[in-house]
């Protein structure tokens, strides 16, 4: 019998923890017998501050991974992969990866008559300054995010890819822990990001990960060498855990594509898909296209990476997403006659524009802030279960690094009410630097981490 | 406003707390409002990972010291002393010294006709493997330990020392903090240790405070770095006060004294104080020397500490500890007439003799399991609350270094029961190294720490 306590003496003396200690301490956080909330939180303390070796996170990420109800996929007897990103701001790429590598999937069935990839996708709402995908996909009528195991399975069976939420079913451990780590000053742990992370992820019963660890202004981790730890970690346990990881170091210096909200994001993406690719979607596009350019590749469709990214550009240009797009929408109950003029579905009650203020070149934005202004235009929240505005958001006019005249309008502002407006324009004019000499900006992709 | 959320964070970090930051999160531990369980089991273990500077420590000291009713010894116009020990087998040096000093301040009045030194001696009950000065003084029928303060201040002022136990109005953020260390791997920090004990005494408005810190097989701080940080860190925290506080490192490799238990050590101390100075108590009537020693120097009644303790002696040699005590228990209510043939209160229902297995030297005894086998007879505690034997306990025959023939009686034990004898006795016999060369002992004092 292994007792909770001893084991946060252990960690808490720098002792290396079983597997068996590991999971003596999950099994009483799920059941919540024979551990106690502050016990929970000093064990949390002490990873935070002892940090986890490769056998330990990968003990405590199964042991997570394993807490609840878990996806089988073996009956589609398919390649199953997704991608996860820690998060951003307009970060959108999900709803054009998963249409992309569901139309792959598509024309290259197994002889079990399931398509040949599979995208299994348990996705997040807005957290803080980032956007969450399952936000944006119920901006479409009657999109359904909450569906059974059973019915999960049969939408990756007609489509190639579905997209859900968090079931309280589903990695159980994760949620206790999270709300605990969220009041205790534990989140911002390497160790616990991935393990919460991870168990979620490897509880989607995939045989490969595709990893956007975001880097710069508008990433958790804004210091590159906590990034490239954290993407480390994940590959690391990733890899222990069977399933074949490879983590893609990205910058995220400003708002990916042209929106950042929720239904506009799916109005970019749907324009996108239907061949309308406006310039302030190019960077949306590009990263879009390397990371199932990595998926295609790790799936065996294509021979390296870029190879793969062509694949995925060629279907993105060829309508086979949209209409992969179209099948998944509608097996998860949502109206897709609202994709023939999608841009009049967009109705923000108030607008404001952000001008430039001087002429010169468009030099650094703090990402991070621009994201918390979109939260408070009423795209995110302040608190779990608080609403979320579909038309709320950003259009952005310029990049960075970009030649502006003062004038020039660098963002819309939309919102449901005038009053929401002002704080938010405040809070993105002052985060915008203008600057006579051209900046020097980091590359899209910084570095590529596997093992 | 301070969140105790941030103060959290900033200690996780390894910033220095300021004095509000502190004050913030014990304000918040005592009204209950504002932190959670798991965010005080957080900062514990922050601070048991982080440590704290010595600012930092004397300010958790301080906001746990002024965290409920204080008590006030100015009415007095005297100087207030106490000594602390961090715990040991057989340490009774209390029943001592209190009476030893209180005879001293009697002798010598201030202006005000008060005693010139008064002992307001807070104490605790047994814990673990360590006997509690309550617990033995209450084996006196009638002896209250819980006087208000009113009360004691009035025993202070006719008797030079009042003994009683914790009020759950004074210094309550300790209760509420050591519970949950307890429970959450918190315990062994000497910083938390510090703050615990320093606040504790602290709030007995001492003018001066001599430490027993206890090191040995025996203590809780086995290793002597370790018990010698301990006493710095309390030595600091007690001068950063305002209060001259001296720390002796002393040896508790073997139990002190004669007796081990509740009653039994009430005996050998009034045994001492009649004049019956038995060869087997000899370690505890110098400590005690030693201790008063300390003390009559430091409230200016001797020159030196070594002319402290000669002046201690002589008030025990002459009667006047003796005359002391029954002033002292008869203020709190004890009952005195048992004092006259003390030995025939001594009513064990079971006894059993451990003896020497072989002939040599006795070398070693592992201290910490002889204070668990007293407990196990019934002298202490499994959980607070538990009800104590006056009787059970240990009586010494032999002494470390000692020449011993096998066959020669060891020790007595002594329980209520049978069926308790048998459990302690193995863990006793497995416990004592008998050697054939004489083993090197450590002295009963080691060091000195003063600022």
């Amino acid at each position: 019998m292994i007792h909770p306590l001893d084991v946060i003496i252990h960690k808490r003396d720098g002792l290396t923890l079983t597997p068996e200690e590991i999971q003596a301490v999950i099994t009483a956080v799920v059941t919540g017998k024979g551990i106690t909330e502050a016990q929970i939180a000093a064990f949390l303390m002490a990873v935070f501050q002892r940090g986890l070796n490769t056998d330990e996170l990968a003990a405590l990420t199964k042991a997570m991974r394993y807490s609840g109800e878990t996806f089988d996929a073996s009956p589609l007897q398919t390649f199953t992969i997704d991608k996860h990103s820690t998060g951003g701001v307009g970060d959108k790429t999900s709803l054009l990866i998963a249409p992309i590598l569901a139309a792959a999937g598509l024309a290259h069935p197994t002889p079990h008559d399931t398509p040949g990839i599979c995208v299994p996708m348990i996705s997040g709402r807005s957290l803080g300054h980032t956007g969450g995908t399952l936000d944006k996909l119920e901006t479409i009528p009657g999109f359904n995010t909450q569906l059974s195991l059973t019915r999960f399975l049969e939408v990756l069976r007609t489509c190639g890819a579905s997209l859900i939420g968090q079931t309280p079913t589903i990695v159980p451990a994760d949620r206790i822990l999270y709300a605990l780590r969220d009041h205790t000053g534990t989140v911002e742990s390497p160790y616990l990001i991935t393990a919460s992370i991870m168990s979620k992820k490897l509880a989607e019963d995939l045989k490969a990960l595709v990893l956007d660890v975001k880097t710069g202004s508008g990433a958790f981790m804004k210091k590159y060498e906590d990034a490239k730890f954290l993407a480390k970690l994940m590959v690391e346990t990733g890899e222990a855990s069977g399933t074949r990881t490879v983590a893609l170091l990205t910058t995220m210096d400003e708002p990916l594509g042209r929106y950042s909200g929720n239904w506009i994001e799916v109005l970019e993406c749907v324009d996108i898909m239907q061949g309308r690719r406006h310039p302030m979607s190019a960077d949306l596009i590009e990263l879009s296209n390397i990371l199932s350019g990595w998926m295609i590749y790790l799936a065996g469709g294509a021979e390296t990476p870029e190879a793969g990214a062509r694949i995925s550009d060629h279907i993105l240009a060829t309508g086979k997403a949209y209409e992969a797009w179209l099948r998944i929408v509608e097996a998860h109950g949502g109206d897709t006659a609202i994709f023939t003029h999608p841009e009049t579905f967009h109705k923000p009650l108030a607008t404001r524009i952000l001008t430039a203020e001087t002429t010169g070149y468009l030099s650094t934005i703090d990402c991070t802030e621009a994201g918390w202004a979109v939260q408070r235009l009423g795209a995110g929240r302040t608190k779990p279960g608080d609403p979320v505005s579909a038309h709320a958001g950003l259009e952005v006019h310029a990049k960075l690094g970009q030649k502006v005249e003062a004038g020039q309008p660098l963002l819309t502002l939309f919102a449901e009410e005038e009053s929401l407006l002002a704080e938010p324009h405040e809070m993105l004019r002052a985060t915008y630097r203008i600057t006579p000499e051209k900046p020097t900006l980091n590359p899209l992709i910084r570095e590529i981490i596997q093992r």
